[in-house]
């Protein structure tokens, strides 16, 4: 059993809260329980990549700190969280006004977690599958 | 043999300056040649993640992109180059005043490339390896 | 739209009879459909590793093989499927009777298809997950 | 530092004589030393995919196990090594009398390692690489 970190709703918020890069991109928490996670992201041009699509970057960006949220929401307390590897497929070129972002715990454990991303972008009410991420996170005690 | 692009230099150029996620992280192209591409990225606290660490996200954006340069050298005209998908081990927490990037194309190829990228750390002129890239690119037609 | 091969049926039927090494592991087509294919496996010890736990290797195999099915039933005709790429996670160590696995195609394309396969084991009728694959695979067309 | 075993030349023996499916498709132990492990086999048709080329399941059950074996030459005693993950890029449709392959340990850890490994065929004494594959493998304690 994997035990529920009785805190991991300010734990997961403070991940977004005090991350510059997630701020910067404008990556907004949107909702989350226990093994899972929602980020939304307003779209502007300084997401584009060369052609105007929104670059991998953004999405990676966006799956990775998803996942690791939803990493969190079963992390043992007096530990932070930490992206092993990931991989990412980008399935079709993104365009669109926003993007949503959900993560979900496939295999959690006390030291090494599997987790899933799936990113979306929102036109029009219309949600589409852009990409999908894949991840090894860890959880390593909190240095002094 | 995979053709060389005679235009190269100034292709992949463009595919830094015009891309608005690449500028607004401050990605600088610093050096290219056939089948590579090198870059730099000055470290501010905007490209951190919560712990203080570069960001996953900065790192995976950084070799990816740098890996399309370097896939980019040998694009056949009138094409434009996207990712398929990318793999990123990042192997320590990165900390560090610069970020630098190298990335080679292993296997060249009309309409699949197979390119591999390195993230290194500089702080007080030591390198440090801190994230592998591997990545699958396409080159598709310019649209109209 | 991407096209239904009609004589999918066959041409993932020869997919398995053909290959020596799915036979010689003892792979069995169990079912397939537009889009989808499922395999089985009796386990012995040739599948095992040097603790006792059935190989990465046997589990990459048949989500490979069966991920390759999959994408073949929305094969152009006069093409063959290869594999570009696969990443595998290896949830938990493997001990079972049996292995079964299940690939979707996630996007298919003419070119380029993106595939995700599970693998679970079967003991005293239950099924438990023990690896999950991704991997992108490519059309080709057939050397006369 | 990562401590080195000293009895890792029996450790890597072991690995390799005591796993089943790699008697079975013939991988032999070629060479060894602290950090990296070389392997050989001699291709049957029992190898191949349903178009004649060698299977990729095969390539990455070499490139796995070869990885294995150069990430336990650096591992604490008493434990045992288990593949988290990998990604496999098959470069070229493979065709050959022989298969060998180098695995190299980049990042060694004490419960966490990330190896890279390389496949070529080998024809008429020409070397051909044909797969990469990167895995992150994890040490965990011998159950009694």
């Amino acid at each position: 059993m994997t035990p529920l970190n009785p805190h991991y709703q300010e734990v997961i918020r403070a991940i977004f809260s005090q991350a510059g890069f997630i701020s910067a991109l404008g990556i907004q928490l949107h909702n989350l329980g226990p093994g899972w996670c929602e980020t939304e992201l307003m779209v502007t041009p300084q997401h584009r990549q060369q052609n105007g699509f929104i670059h991998a970057g953004v999405q990676a960006t966006m799956a990775d700190h998803t996942a690791g949220g939803a990493a969190a929401t079963l992390m043992p307390e007096g530990k932070i969280v930490l992206t092993v590897e990931f991989k990412i497929n980008l399935l079709r070129p993104a365009v669109g006004e926003r993007l949503r972002c959900r993560a979900d715990v496939v295999k959690p454990g006390k030291t090494i977690s599997f987790v899933e991303a799936a990113v979306y972008t929102l036109q029009n009410e219309e949600a589409k599958l852009v990409s999908k991420l894949v991840t090894t996170m860890t959880f390593v005690p909190v240095k002094p």
